[in-house]
């Protein structure tokens, strides 16, 4: 199967064998000091070995803004290419095994044909996205006054026969979740009835609960702002929290991490989900103003990691029917999608990696006491504790490159892709 | 009666002579103008003397920040003199008939003379406030690391009695709700399990809940930070309303203007709490940075107005048991704040009369034609629609001031209550 | 000369007189309480006439965000289209006497003729802005990592001798100034050497500067984020301001109303820039959470008054060579961008109405005698007084019409444009 | 001198001692590890040990909010008291050799006692706070509405005359440098004329300016908001840099970390700051709403480090005259004010030392190839080194605790301040 890799299993162990010694040093000194705290690092590494987030389509390609795009050499012209892409990061990195597809962005003939060609690089496929925010050529109603919640009742069956749609496709890929992010909302104060706007949206929601599978889950997603800059409608975790009940036992609420009003606590909203049994799981990535759909851990790991440890917290709760999935969602503006992707999945590694080694019962011990220092120190304790190398070994041990990015620059697989796959994205603005 | 008020009724009667010509030459204008509308400017001037929003006892008094409070001349030393202050502000303005008590600030021997000394005045005590955000003097249990969230059972306790005595209180004063807002919260990452002290705080509550009369409400107040500034127990009005929800339909949500992370849109979480039926009332003021608690619509007029145009909106829709509580929180660093409540309490008025010369028909019909900008204008007219006139028309046929601002400095009230009542409060910070 | 216009002078004429007998109603009541406080309102109205702002060329397109864009029915192909709608919002609101282009999109072969058709309509063009936000096709150099501050020497020249082309246009057009906003930044801490990014652009700003006639001036605009997310050369007034220091005399600096961090008080931005020297003058719009570019005064009406309240204050001290150039920059997403902007000129009006009728020595007196409340209420005042009457009576005697937006709806100009424009942009995402 | 100590050499030696065997095996496998980098962690161990903050005498005792304050066990009565606290902290973490009084609050007859006494700890005194947001018992003119800025001259004359006698005091005590921080501002849009207040400022400031000795600096702090709500007069570093331009070279702007606006790029200020040649230095905290105060590295260590990073690249730019000061101004609220400034003087430390291992030219490089990742990684991987044992050992050799609180702790210094210093601070609100 090996033969499928555009990147050999040869090479990557020639990249290797240059750092072995070195990442071995290091892990060997890190195992060390984490064994006097009571840490048998390789267990660790075995649960490194198992977390594994998922890829959207899109995110192999370069974004952009409202103002420009500029597009990378070799970016994938179809959901066959973007595949492949996926491939890579996961040979190289081993901590992406699932790839979530975007329709009609994905659309193909031959459903069998993808799932197989991803299986074929040891891929499956995780929650289908839906897009109703775009008007796509032919489509017979816009969707420019939103889509779920249109005041046109034919808006809302068409948005709803897409959704439906996707459900369809998914059950072909083995999917077992849709995501629905609406982005309806006004721009204007009056220009929504707001109340009327969110009836409207979870009526035609219960029209997709009811089309779902019996084994599927719904993932709503909710957004503070943009594209609508007055309201949107489901605008924050409240919201997203009080449909999903309306919805029923399959609804749950998706967080990204950039879709909140500044300086709110994100870590807390997830803690909430989880008390109150909503937490679909997750969009990761990072942002310093608003969705800005940057790297994951680039702009405050201290939060990722913070986010990690409610996690931690709530697995070690034995919450029945926890389950979080996790997807990756940024846009690639100014780096090598593959690059930031590969590097992405190991931030969250990192984060989570972090969270484990927190002593949990110095930390529960702290909270009792009210020592307010020290509980956060055994926090601090655990995330600037180094465990970059532990990261190393693990994609070592999968098979998988000590260092990823190194390898792929040298591979040289970008400038085969910008020879077998000519410019097609314009420089226009946006994201697709 | 009238001879209980330190301001006479002649005085208000002399005052307003020489400005009558005037209001009423702007007010018929108004009128014809509204007519042209369909409206009938009197039946406003109705709605507007029916419309009430109870005092904070603690408003009364100058307020200050962590760094300091500069006491200003003649402030209540106590809740009988506070109670003076409300039936001046309620004489002049005429649109605060109720009082909200906050305990143990405003504690006395007889409760029953209390009630009798406001009833006198024409006022009645609204929601009563529970405080378990300081020490009291002899208190057994520090609230300094939370109070109804505590992990120590014996605080929780404390403060679960504290607030039985405040129903038990409000019970002689007249009230018919308790407003809980705990400052229990976090300043470091891992001081507090966040999902524990959430569960902490719900058993606590339930037993609050348990202890209210039948025809009792209790409103729940979130707030993002503030005094805790890492996380705060109840954050957001996602969390006021997944616990209001378990602790079942007594319990509702209050909205405090400044209580939100930036930008949020607070009219529409005034209407996702309509929807879910779980809004308990208003605590008004206004806000630039945080909670600031400045005067009502000196910062963002145009979003107090609406906030009001939701709750006309909700009104029409003749929700079951819809029956918002309003009251004024606000924080008189600078001002006179009997001058400041007049006018904050003057300015909920505009908004309200706004709110309600919006053409409902007219806005529908651009809403449902997705006109945005019509639909825009039709709020935008009624917002920039000068109503001074009707609510002077209001104040003045309600017998009090038509401009009570320039009455009450013209009654010399300070000068005489600064000679009566010697300073108490030191320059110490704070807000008492 | 009004053959050239496409709605005749006869129709607005028409559609005044079912309006005039109110609207000259409410004039004469607003004019006696105006009166009543000293104030002449036909010279108000005189002063209103003479308010102008100029109007982007790429305003009368649809605009979009980076997710999609819903294009409306005939939009302009072309700048000479552009010219025509822009004629048809000063024909009927008369207070956009000028057009600020924008280029390369505005390119043309004959500026003269250009010129001359906008000079047919009464209109003449002011500042010029250029772009190196965008890849153009056939362009040498990418703008992906920067323009002005690239760290490729060649890329500057190439943004340099853009925005030199600019200027050369620019004299063609009679504009005097030129606005340059650079998109450039990062996406990543470390992407860029913060300091030598503007050290760069610094210096690619000083030939530009070397470039410009000797009676244009020079309009920097800062943003703080988007399209770069991380950081952005130009971010803030501060940075502005000690650049244009270091650029000379010719350099000022420009404010947007959607450029700033949450929270801040730009009026006092305004006023600091004033005090300095270095107000350039506004991009108007509004926005509630980032560079929204919502319609002016659609938001925070009452900060759109204040920021005139600052422009009223800097007049009255008579500052030399106090000339704040005014823009409306928007992005009409959901619609008729013709209404929006016709709308958004009105309520730039209403502001600055609003903001002439502050008594300033009552406000003087109050600020002096620390009287918080009563300089407040003084603003209060002049921002709840309607000028709605006022404004129309300034429009209908400028040969505008009363209801502009009415008058444009009923006149069928979009309808006929639709058909003699058939669609050309995409429904691809972005601004263009 | 050890004698003067209360926690004695010998006790410090013995803690040590446990700890010593693993920190060494720590340190050399980080040694090993930095050497591959090229990096020689002895020479680094050295620049830590060079590295001092200096902690504020206000900053030991515990500090609260406007809601309340809740005093701990033992806390200093007077700046003698302060004094051994700082000597307490310096011995054990050994990078605090600087204390930064603050008067009136620190007023004492012998001020050359004073200095002694810190002398006979190691400690110097570094830049002197004013204050003039609280009126002091006795105070002739109230700050009420502004101390600087205010409209009256004589309250301004006294606001001078305080500031002239602080750096009177200050010489006696060996000070540098005078921080100036004005609580002046307004509560409501109008209270202030925005430019005039400045003026105002300015012309003070210039009286304070002549009276600095030659060889003093002056440092301006800027806060955007809190005390006052709506304006501030020095609310930005651009206000801030603007004045301190017209103050002349002995002014220079001062950077605390929670005086910004939401979402702002704190490490470009200083970059920018560096750039103009007025940065004065830091009072280092951390914050995640407002200005919060919190244990520095506590909410975003990341943005710490970016800080540093800064500071690192400027100073390999070898500017002139480059020498910043670093004070420690927190809120101690929830934890042992001596606990948390040890720490907070580590994480100091942490930052610094991982700026330090960044590999310049690799970043430089990266840089220029516009290589957007790869330059991000080179400060991620700096960031994500575990310097923990390279602080440790720089404490070790200049005689502190590898493991400060535990020592600390242990010391049962508190218990034995609990029962010499018996409570003074009430538990009404505020910082004091």
């Amino acid at each position: 199967m090996s033969a499928k890799y555009s990147i050999s299993a040869d090479f990557i162990a020639e990249q290797n064998e240059r750092l072995e010694a070195a990442i071995n040093e290091d892990y060997d000194a890190l195992k060390r000091a984490l064994g006097r705290h009571g840490i048998d690092a390789d267990v660790l590494v075995q649960k490194v070995m198992a977390f594994g987030v998922a890829i959207p389509t899109w995110g192999v390609g370069t974004g952009g803004t409202r103002f420009a795009r500029f597009p990378g050499p070799g970016e994938p012209r179809n959901v066959v290419e973007k595949v492949d892409d996926c491939a890579v990061i996961q040979q190289l990195a081993r901590s992406t095994p699932t790839i979530s597809p975007h329709f009609p962005w994905d659309k193909v003939d031959d459903y069998a044909a993808l799932r197989e060609q991803a299986a074929s690089h040891g891929l499956a496929f995780d929650a289908v996205n839906s897009n109703t925010f775009q008007d796509q050529p032919g489509q017979e109603h816009s969707y420019k006054f939103g889509s779920l919640s249109h005041t046109d009742a034919r808006v809302r069956a068409q948005a709803i026969a897409h959704n439906v749609e996707c459900i369809e496709i998914g059950r072909k890929l083995g999917s077992k979740a849709l995501t629905v992010w609406i982005a309806d909302g006004s721009n204007f104060a009056g220009q929504s009835n707001l109340t009327k706007a969110l009836d409207r949206y979870i009526d035609a929601m219960r029209e997709i609960v009811a089309a779902l599978p019996a084994d599927w889950r719904l993932f709503l997603e909710h957004k503070l702002y943009e594209p609508a800059f007055y309201s949107t409608v489901i605008s924050d975790w409240g919201t997203s929290f009080a449909v999903a009940q309306e919805l029923g036992p399959k609804a749950h609420c998706l967080v990204d991490l950039g879709h909140h009003a500044p300086n709110v606590n994100i870590e807390q909203v997830v803690a909430r989900l989880v008390r109150f049994n909503k937490l679909a799981g997750f969009h990761f990535n990072d942002s310093k103003y608003g969705d800005d759909d940057l790297d994951s851990g680039s702009v405050e790991p201290f939060r990722l990691f913070l986010v990690f440890n409610e996690l931690i917290d709530a697995e070690r709760r034995k919450l029945e029917g926890f389950a979080p999935a996790y997807m990756i969602d940024q846009s690639h503006n100014v780096t090598d999608p593959i690059e930031s992707l590969m590097q992405s999945a190991i931030e969250l590694q990192r984060a989570y990696a972090q969270a484990l080694i927190v002593d949990r019962a110095a930390l529960e011990a702290a909270q009792e006491a009210n020592d307010a220092l020290g509980a956060h120190l055994e926090l601090k304790r655990a995330f600037t504790t180094d465990v970059s190398p532990l990261l190393a070994v693990a994609r070592m041990r999968a098979g998988g490159a000590i260092a990823p990015i190194a390898a792929y620059r040298a591979s040289g697989y970008r400038a085969r892709k910008a020879s077998e796959r000519p410019a097609v994205g314009g420089t226009s603005a946006g994201i697709v």
